[in-house]
């Protein structure tokens, strides 16, 4: 069933739920599922609408005219997708593919609605796993050197805005980003890491977890920012472990955690279900 | 902070949510939470909002007489609580104290806010204990003859008029309630079942539950209905347990799993949070 | 690193434990992982000895060999594995494949130490799946007749006998197996079912969990035996839905613990690390 | 039941167990359970084998003696404990009562076999509890100046070694232990901290969490040394929290992960199924 997800965030005050369904209700609009919540600290409102498409005499572009004066009122920073209109989303990964394949089975299930118009990838071996997918496998090589380096990611700028990315997912991608690289795309670009953060930030999270002798290992599923793993979390999940488990056994039991952390945080925000608060998210799943 | 809370169950259909928010902005009412779900097999719809108290301009009892032209406009079963008036709640007990121990425990430590005017036992085991919290301890013996187990209950209908008691929680209370006690309470009496339900209902779950040789074991906290063990459930939940572990570990193992449903359910019931859907419920965490 | 897997059941008695110990350290074999339990009802002893190769100066024949008299004198069941000699598992599938894309998946990783010599299906729908994977594709359609089903399992029969089939994997098989097909194999089929039973066993769980209104939905991975959904339960998970979740939606959620949980028994299969004990199970994780 | 608890640390090698075992079943002694562990990394070898005493022709210290010249053959560090000798264990509490309460709870109930001698705490808040459930409260304020400190320290040391106190349980115990306190007791003396550590160490954690967006908050039980919030972990745990969730909240929702995970932590060490293997522990559940 076609809907359109409308999002607001406003400063919070009396009468915005009123304000947004009384002009829905006035079009006729059918809400099929609402969420909001305030948030004491920041004094900010989040809210979330779904609409039955064919339940409003127009369409989304009739519904954010209509909108627009109530926005207005209200100071709101809002957005409407419309679900016939899915998400394109830019898969990044380098070697490792628990992640990446995980991904590519739920979008060919139909679990995660959106198009994926390339992977890209700095490394060629999951070529054949992505292309066997009907996906297009793009190779942009990172060098070490700092100008072989952003022309990589000038190249890759390049692809995103040829291909129209809404959305850059990295997979397990190995590369740091550069911070001009993230600063326009804020809420736009998700990672899974494999640790619970902000335990384990940084390189190799399973051999510092099997350092310290930790019982339960985890993943999180994170806005990408400039700074390194401090981004605005979206999801987070923790497995059991015990004094047998290898580093190497964590990282096999941390692969499903990860794998089901990310699947989560993106299909949510697919669905317009994160709001950003600031350095954190709101999750309206 | 007091609060009204309003909860509605009606049929649905386009406009409910923007005449409730819109009578309660038009009154200056601000709203702390607010949740919402249609259902779409039944076709209701159902609805729960936080107000301030101190936004409105009077009382509830105001609140509900400017209410009542929009729920007969949309055909509204509704309720509205004062959190300035807490319900008065009965604890049912035999004489295994877990859930009851730990349920009086929250209540003086301020979780559960509520009133306990008194807890009515069959067994004189648990007198010390509740009497230690300050709450009046009733033992009313239940006989095993028809007419002797009549005049029990008779007795605790008494009581429980008596004491003006809005909900009883059978804290492992082992007394079968009469049907015609179930009758008209429905929604008002809680238990705990110590099985994860519909599996092992009846007795002795953790002894079947050792017997099937099952790797997880739960507890579900249900509405009672005259049905023994099947009515609306409100909160469930599961531990690992493993071929090592005794039908005697897994009660062990299994009391810290009732303790926490019971106390999440009562918990929600309290605040109002869950609503009666047929045979289900839905609940607003 | 190349291990033997020694595994024993036998009456419980003291020495148990220092007679096999006693003849491994004699023959300088070096102790990788050992686990035991004891039954107090059945009165069994069960035991998995996992050795280094290596650390004995012949292979495993002769190992059994000198095994043999302990095993006498004690009356056990045993069996030795040999690392270097995978399993053979034939995984049988019919048209839903999100269990059987994560075995493949798993199995290309190296998370499943097993030999795939082929798929079994009743549909053509998977079979780009799994010959992308490089396994053998073979559909066996089966009649609705029963002399039709029978000759269908009769050619599955001659399939896992030229394909020396060690185990069979139901990845979501909808076909109801013979039961002289299950008979001689007892601990050598593997299913999952997709609730947690005994909860919803037969068909349409999910369906019935969502008619019953259950906070959490499961998943049984067993071992198939000529009774429907009661062989010996593996291994067990749940995760949390609530009243917003359809069905439908629940089978996305079940679709993720069904895959972990069919995994972990199968991988614990494979390792040697399940015995059976009558109609339960002894997992040394 | 009477049973011995042996418990082994030792560098490993071939025969260990065999040795061991070995010498249990000349002596007639059956054997209920047993749990090993190697560590690669370090090289140590870690056993727990608990002995019917029935079984036994002779008491622990008959037991001890036979035991010498196995335990000096392989270097091991080892200790027997008899279930009819219950540790002792003394509480440290401040003015928090969820810990001390679910302690004193568990034990009245039988689940912790233990004695408590007395609870000794820094403020008086706490004495009705402890005197409820007929253990001794002993109240010893800790001054903030450096002298009064040492005074105070001094004076619980005297307690503890009156009572001949086995083990310390810091229950939310608000003071930190001066070194030389934590110095002989290695192992000894269990906190509960409330984060999953690393994450949030020092104070107000749940304020750590709420300000870092997390979605899951957790509880570590470790054992004290005289780095704050660095000693080897015992056990750990996690509960999910949303957006809408307070720091207040998050610490009602902490409680009972602490309360769980410091039960579970002290049930194994009065278990004896807790060893240490440098920073880190092997927990044999």
């Amino acid at each position: 069933m076609r809907r359109y997800i409308l999002t607001i965030t406003c400063p919070d005050r009396v009468g915005i739920v009123a304000a947004v369904t009384g002009l829905i209700a006035s079009l006729g609009g059918s809400v099929l599922e609402a969420a909001q919540h305030a948030d004491l600290d920041s004094g900010q409102f989040f809210l979330r609408i779904e609409i039955v498409a064919d339940s409003l005499p127009f369409g989304p572009d009739e519904l954010s005219a209509a909108f627009e004066h109530v926005a207005a009122e209200f100071g709101m920073q809002w957005h409407i997708s419309d679900t016939d209109v899915p998400k394109r989303v830019v898969l990044f990964s380098s070697k490792e593919d628990h992640c990446l394949a995980d991904l590519l089975y739920r979008w060919r299930a139909g679990e995660l609605e959106c198009d994926i118009p390339c992977v890209i990838a700095n490394h060629e071996d999951l070529r054949d796993l992505v292309e066997w997918h009907g996906v297009t496998f793009r190779c942009v090589p990172v060098g070490k050197e700092p100008d072989a380096k952003t022309a990589a990611f000038a190249d890759m700028e390049d692809i995103l805005e040829k291909e129209q990315a809404d959305v850059i997912v990295l997979a397990r991608y190995m590369q740091i980003l550069p911070a001009s690289f993230c600063a326009n795309r804020l809420g736009r670009i998700i990672n899974i890491h494999h640790s619970f953060l902000p335990s384990f930030a940084g390189a190799r999270p399973y051999h510092q977890a099997y350092e310290r002798g930790v019982k339960l290992i985890g993943a999180t599923c994170h806005y990408v920012t400039a700074d390194l793993d401090e981004g605005p979390i979206i999801e987070q999940d923790t497995r059991r472990i015990d004094h047998g488990d290898s580093a190497e056994e964590m990282r096999r039991v941390g692969r499903d955690v990860e794998r089901l952390v990310l699947a989560r945080g993106l299909r949510w925000h697919l669905q317009d279900r994160i709001l950003l608060n600031g350095t954190k998210t709101v999750v309206f799943p």
